[in-house]
């Protein structure tokens, strides 16, 4: 009996086909599109060009055994538009390169696909070329995308001055409860063990899926970035791909200022916090960590709070003030109830994780 | 006693400041470097944007055992700045994504990275951008690059027509070769019983340098590729990473045309012919199906021969006609010692070789 279909049974040509299927015709700008040795576009006039490339790993950034195909297609790229976002830039086009593992059911293939092409679609994301090539390790998916901003409008991370006030978007830390919660079913799934059970449920069914949808499908926030790059708002802006400690160490970093922050102000989703307490977790501490939320950390001058509103109107996601810049260096993270002033966990790295990941957790 | 330190010694960030440590300092027109969560750029007036991506998988696409590091970093470029030098475009920036198993020795990582930033460095491409992360796989390096072309200049695979010339670029077959001297000698040195010694040579070692060089630093051929479309000179072209059979196919299709070709006239490089005969192959169809040569096929129009000639004084390379395309479809290869017309060799695809490729061999 012949198993499912995989990869494995298609040419590379094929496969490109496939591919193509969930892509919608190409506008006029692309003058050479998918099937040549490259793709030509036409630059847009008077804008600055964003680029950057993220690369997703089965074992490392997605799990298949937790993680939907369709979501992994979406999130390979809700990763790259995320960046584009922090710096403030529309988005225009991508290049999808994967690396199949021959076993990759085409089904899988096909679902990956849709995820991505779902989410170019959304965000009239050009998909103009790409590569698919076996591997004989884990499906790996590499996402180059190019967006565009007008010059001396692009948002960096250097810009925080002392006296610049410190804002999130959205919420934070439902993105690594939603991760906890992924983990504890399939353990349960596995085992007659698990660590849940219905008895035993802390949060409802909604709350469960709003955390597990954080995680597996996160949405950039390119409006917010785009109407804040407009409006000259922000100082300083970053997406918080690796957590939020992590993001304030870059920010503070790059501009060379220190931060105050207030811990009880953070925004941190609630079932996240009844999620981070059942398992005896510091919420504040677990939400800094957490990386996935994919919300921008923003810095604003406080006279162009005017400004910072206009955005917000149109940004399509609440901000919250979370502290502070300071001239003197260093980052603090002040509590009501806790004595003494914490310390600022380490921020999470893809990279130094290989020696205790937070995916191997 | 500790082991040679390795990749998952460095966080991150220090792996990164390694690579910046191989680049040049960022142009003017680099508005935003590494570092921030993209690159910003400015695009070049009255030209339009050329991109493509291609990774290079270990096992796949290369060899840890048979290629040195530095070769496995300028592959990974060459054989994207070839795609570039097939659309007659001028490289002007990479961006470059790498997946480290945990155990690259740091010193390998160091020599792949010098040996992208050299090809990069002489040919004026700046790495703007990238992405390390680790694998629990094989190494793999995801490269985009990008170039220009004046509008309207970009060379495609779909304009050829009946009667025009087929040329190809330098000689062929030398890295096909090149590649069984490297899995001959890593035979040998494995074993007591290698298919190769020193009695039984038939190349000297200079002709194995020249085709072992084939095939681990190939010269993509931009200078040739930037000439054909400055001069109008080409009515359509491609790189042969995939060979010439594969080459011959797409264009023959992409332009809906037929193609006579002489297999007698084939610029076969004279040591590869040595090497496959040695190994009772027919050099003709060896050097057709042999992959990696990144010289560019071309199709002219017999009218433009004048400027044809000027493209190949300044594209440092010479050029060989080897037949003529016609208006019946399907590839004929004629050859005055076989009696009947040889089929052609299916192309070699990197995808359907799952079930068997030429690394495998």
């Amino acid at each position: 009996v012949p198993g499912p279909a995989t990869v494995a049974d298609c040419s590379e040509r094929e496969l490109i086909a496939r591919v193509r299927a969930h892509l919608p015709p190409a506008p006029p700008w692309v003058l050479v599109g998918i099937g040549d040795d490259a793709a030509v576009v036409e630059p847009v006039r008077n804008r600055v060009e964003v680029l950057t490339v993220d690369a997703s790993v089965d074992g490392v950034h997605f799990d298949r055994a937790l993680a939907p195909p369709d979501a992994i297609g979406h999130r390979a790229l809700a990763v790259n538009l995320s960046d584009l976002a922090a710096m403030g830039a529309a988005p225009r086009l991508a290049l999808l390169s994967m690396a199949l593992p021959p076993t990759l059911p085409l089904t899988d293939f096909d679902a990956i696909v849709g995820g991505f092409a779902a989410l170019a679609g959304r965000n009239r994301v050009q998909v103009v070329g790409g590569n698919l090539t076996r591997t004989p390790g884990p499906l790996t998916i590499d996402v180059t995308v190019m967006g565009t901003v007008k010059r001396r409008q692009a948002l960096t991370r250097s810009g925080a001055r002392p006296g610049d006030d410190i804002y999130v978007s959205g919420t934070i830390g439902g993105a690594a409860a939603g991760l906890r919660l992924l983990q504890a079913s399939l353990g349960s799934a596995q085992s007659a063990i698990g660590p849940t059970n219905d008895d035993g449920r802390l949060t409802t069914e909604t709350d469960d899926r709003r955390l597990t949808t954080a995680f597996l499908y996160p949405e950039p926030r390119l409006a917010l970035g785009i109407h804040l790059a407009r409006n000259k708002a922000a100082s300083a802006c970053m997406d918080l791909s690796d957590g939020l400690s992590d993001g304030l160490e870059q920010v503070a970093e790059a501009s060379g200022v220190g931060m105050t922050i207030d811990g009880d102000a953070l925004p941190i989703e609630a079932a996240a916090r009844t999620v981070f307490a059942a398992r005896g977790g510091d919420a504040v501490v677990e939400a800094m960590r957490g990386g996935d939320d994919y919300e921008l950390l923003i810095a604003v001058r406080p006279r162009t709070q005017r400004r910072l509103a206009e955005a917000i109107r149109r940004g399509g996601v609440p901000l919250t003030r979370i502290g502070r810049c300071t001239a003197e260096r260093g980052i603090t993270v002040r509590r009501a109830h806790v004595t003494s002033a914490v310390e600022l966990p380490q921020g999470f790295s893809h990279f130094a994780s290989v020696k205790g990941s937070r995916s191997e957790a």
